[in-house]
């Protein structure tokens, strides 16, 4: 009710500050009997971390992540999984015009309208690294999905101007963009670079295919596959748009065009990117999105302070020029949530998720 | 659980299929002491309601409303309101073919992956019959948002390759496209002619725009107010996309270009749409979807049955040759669920959503 | 979130007044391809209908129920079941001074400060005509534990002082109290008799036995299975209290007395009531519950109007001199509706509920 | 879904295992800029504790909690609150025959059957030591009843035969049962004392009092105030049976001598104990809970182990030989939560708890 939850029966909630004593996370609804260890979870995790490479910020954040319930001898137990990550550096510092001054781009503005309080300490609640714990109940989730032999694949698809014109997901993780052109990747770098270097930031897209999700999962009516993406998707900060398939392309076009006919094994093209009515076909799920250049610029800006008197603002700190790189190992886990969560709510409806 | 539902206070419950008895909608969580008739739910009815023009199908589906219960002496009384449409055409028919082949584009194959039984009666459940019951609990939703000042305005801002200008609220109801530049409306209303001449359909875009929603509205991390507008949009059959503010453009910006710097009274620009980090700031709320080509079109399509044989088939009956016109009121329907929801869950969290 | 929805997956949401246009139920989550005809859930009905015996009120309430949808071709589809009860006595009436006074017992006061509106007719949303919706629903569940040969009996165990001594089930629907012991059900039907015949009326105990559900149903923690049951029959109107298994005696007896060894077949003893640690064991479920008397009787009363102002009020009308009779169906229909979700709920997380 | 989440708006959802690292709870919907230390929350934990007295169990578990999130500068930020318990006794051990064997009137045998898998180091989730995560949310939710003035006070009203005859609030902290007669508190330990010399243990009645609840708190059918504290008592383990006002005696009662009948400032008399149909009438709320004697005692007791064969089982450890004194602060925390909850939803619904 308050947002700190996602899924019905499959069900993560996060908790925790930027800054505060330690992000977290309690899953709810994990099938028991899982093997699962905290390795796995971690894996994931330094995928996220920042300082992996020069593109991204170079802040330390270890993100080392304890299982404190929920698994016992190896294996889940179908009680709540809670996955606790210490923030390491709490010392107290001077926010100095942070704790009273909304940063442009930022969601300081909305909170202290919304609580009429808010923790300024590194965007407190707002912070990207709230992520880390949904990236934690995401390798969770990919635990549930791995017997349908289903495979999560986001990559880098755009920065700035420069496309990828091919989705080669075995090179994804051999590029520090996550680009899945190996052709684009290098000048995606370069894009990036250029906008640190001119204390700016710069935008781009982030595509996600999957592929193994059998047909039929996914809720009619409100709760369609492409709604549930599409709500896990924006659900991340930066994200300012979604298209499935050929996404926006499809106004343009005529339904004689647009149509994927059927033969004995589902879908014979993909325009809809996989979901048709909001339930799976089988085919291959395709979508995009759009990812806001990174608010936080050491460039001075202006603002209002709480009283709203104009104030100047520059932001200090270190920084991601862009926010895809990073971004690509959330998408993945929100997607495993959502699809988690659809494989359970498909088992309660048949007693058959296959 | 099961998708049907919509809202976490204010919430919509909806049922019903296409050629069955009847559709219709349980509304729980309506605020008490509102004045209400079944008149006002009737005139948004109205709107989407089918054959208003020569764009639409020239079906005939009075959508006539019936309020059940909830309403005592004119008001609400804190209890569940239930409204009922009767489906007025149910005479027992030949759906020929309809009955074992999917439908190109249509949800028939997903049903019947995930239930192994369908409604095959005109779509069933998904049908876009079924938006009638969630215009009506729009219309309910108006009636909260009432108090606040709050419009909700979309329009159809594309056609196929036509494109409005501008958005001029009050000219949208003028024309039978209901694009809010008049300019291009004529030649929006040309090329869905056209397509249906050549028994084709043709996409589009719908904006909308919202304004007079109090600062702070929205939570927090998963149900940010763009999450919970992207999950209610999507969740509309043949919606492939949707971008807030700038949306994808944003993609190839910078960040001092992108952030909107704050002035006293808020937000100074828009990009952003009118939400930071899922929270209103109190600009103008803006989002784009993006409307597929109606699939169902008289044209022959590549299909199979449910043994999954190559068939071929012709959809006949009288279809929209564009979505667009009648998804207006059910996406200012949606959003205003939305904002009725979030106005409750806020009103739960503070005592007071202003 | 408003109260009129029940189960989590399995999920009721009931709606209507009682001298409104109708009441309803609106069932989701329910399994695709199982047989189900209104006549079925008529029959429940007809079991809960008024008029069936000297001792409950004459009044003559059809309770014909309609499927709106969720049904094709005689089997559910999966979508929601909507069921729709026409109330046939609507006309105007003078409802005289209920309509500003408090009737002591009934429910009129809290709505009238909960919302400060109240639909005075009849009780409104607070009558005991609502529970013929969760018959109706219940009927629905019995189908979803048809297959695992799960048995639900409730009988009138006391009215007044007098008590069944023994729970022979196949008795209890040849007398019109509803009472499994043939040697007491006379005498209770004359105590009901003489409250009747003296303008009051009385209370009484009723016994609810459950067999045949799997070990392992329930949720631990806070979605016990006792738990569930607790709230669903305290949520049935004029139940004051409910014990499962030796219940309130085991306050005061010793541990040695009351725990249940464990055979090879389960518990070898069943003190517990079938049910620890909130997870059904396989033994009978056994639990009872406290009805108080019917609050409207024709006696003067004390009271005060809407105002505070001190008023006399005699409740004219038909009502049941006791509860208990009616209140079976009920109270195994609540108990039907808690088990389905469970089973829906334990085939989320394990894929198989046996 | 998984039953480890409490309430709708103010929701508690509680993790972790008598022996793994941690217990704990998230708060979500907890309204802010309320004062707030971990020391208050101490307090009520340190009431739980067990080694307060020679009637509890002398195991030694300091219980320190360590809140995590959601607190900024002494003030709940509006942000999920997370609370930590570690558990400090982790060492390995040798279970024995634990691993393998049920313990009679425990959780062991059904947690088996639901999971196939279960962490029987000292009963694992099930253990009255999860209780310990409520009570910390409990103190919470009384910072959210403070400004109502609601008291809410439990008290051990019998252990075996001896029964308190009054309920002197102020008196039940000052003996070890925590009973609210001092004429019957030395009986009553003296009861426990000597089923503990007889390897035994014995069971109780704990009662509940709440002052202060405004009128009109509880939702209606199916949310029913009583029902929902019914449902979070029956979560609690060991508890049989719950009875509201005169309870089960209402059974043998005649609805002229039940009734309350009304005065200017609500309820005349109280036997409905503050709540008809389902909504707090402004009286004071009472209900019973039935507490069953501890299932661990040090006698052999006749079981099966995993493969169903016949074993004979001794517990040894250190047990409560009766529950009721260290569930007193639980209760108060389950009401307390439940009561927390309403406050939000009627201010969802009406914008005003008052």
């Amino acid at each position: 009710m308050s947002g700190n939850t996602f899924g019905e029966f499959f069900r993560l909630t996060t908790f925790g500050e930027s800054h505060g004593p330690a992000l977290g996370a309690v899953l709810d609804g994990v099938p028991p009997n899982l093997e699962l260890s905290a390795a796995e979870i971690q894996r994931e995790l330094d995928r996220r971390r920042p300082g992996q490479s020069a593109l991204t910020t170079p802040r330390r954040e270890p993100d080392q992540v304890e299982i404190l319930s929920g698994v016992f001898a190896g294996r889940t137990t179908g009680t709540p999984l809670a996955l606790l990550i210490r923030n390491t550096d709490q010392r107290s510092r001077d926010y100095g015009e942070l704790a009273t001054v909304f940063r442009p781009g930022h969601a300081d503005y909305g909170y202290f309208r919304k609580y009429g309080i808010r923790d300024y300490r590194g965007g407190g609640r707002s912070s990207g690294r709230e992520t880390a714990a949904r990236v934690a109940g995401g390798a969770v989730a990919r635990k549930v999905l791995q017997p349908f032999g289903i495979q999560i694949t986001a990559g880098t698809v755009a920065v700035g101007e420069v496309r990828a014109r091919q989705f080669l997901a075995a090179t994804i993780e051999d590029n520090p963009v996550r680009c899945p052109d190996p052709g684009a990747a290098a000048a995606m770098a370069e894009v990036i670079e250029s906008a640190r270097k001119a204390t700016d930031s710069v935008g781009g897209l982030v595509e996600c295919r999957i592929t193994g999700v059998p047909p039929g999962w996914g809720e009619p009516v409100f709760d369609k596959l492409d709604a549930l993406l599409a709500h896990a998707m924006l659900s991340l900060g930066g994200v300012k748009g979604i298209e499935f398939g050929d996404g926006f392309t499809v106004a343009a076009r005529r339904g004689s065009e647009n149509n994927d006919p059927f033969g004995p094994e589902g879908p014979m093209t993909n325009h809809a990117g996989g979901i048709l009515g909001g339930i799976a076909t089988g085919a291959q799920i395709v979508f995009r999105i759009a990812v806001k250049p990174t608010p936080s610029i050491a460039q001075p800006q202006t603002t209002v302070d709480e009283q709203g008197a104009p104030r100047r603002i520059v932001i200090h700190g270190r920084h991601d020029p862009c926010l895809c790189p990073r971004l690509v190992p959330v998408v993945e886990a929100m997607a495993a949530l959502v699809l988690a969560d659809l494989c359970c709510r498909q088992r309660a409806l048949t007693g058959d998720a296959r």
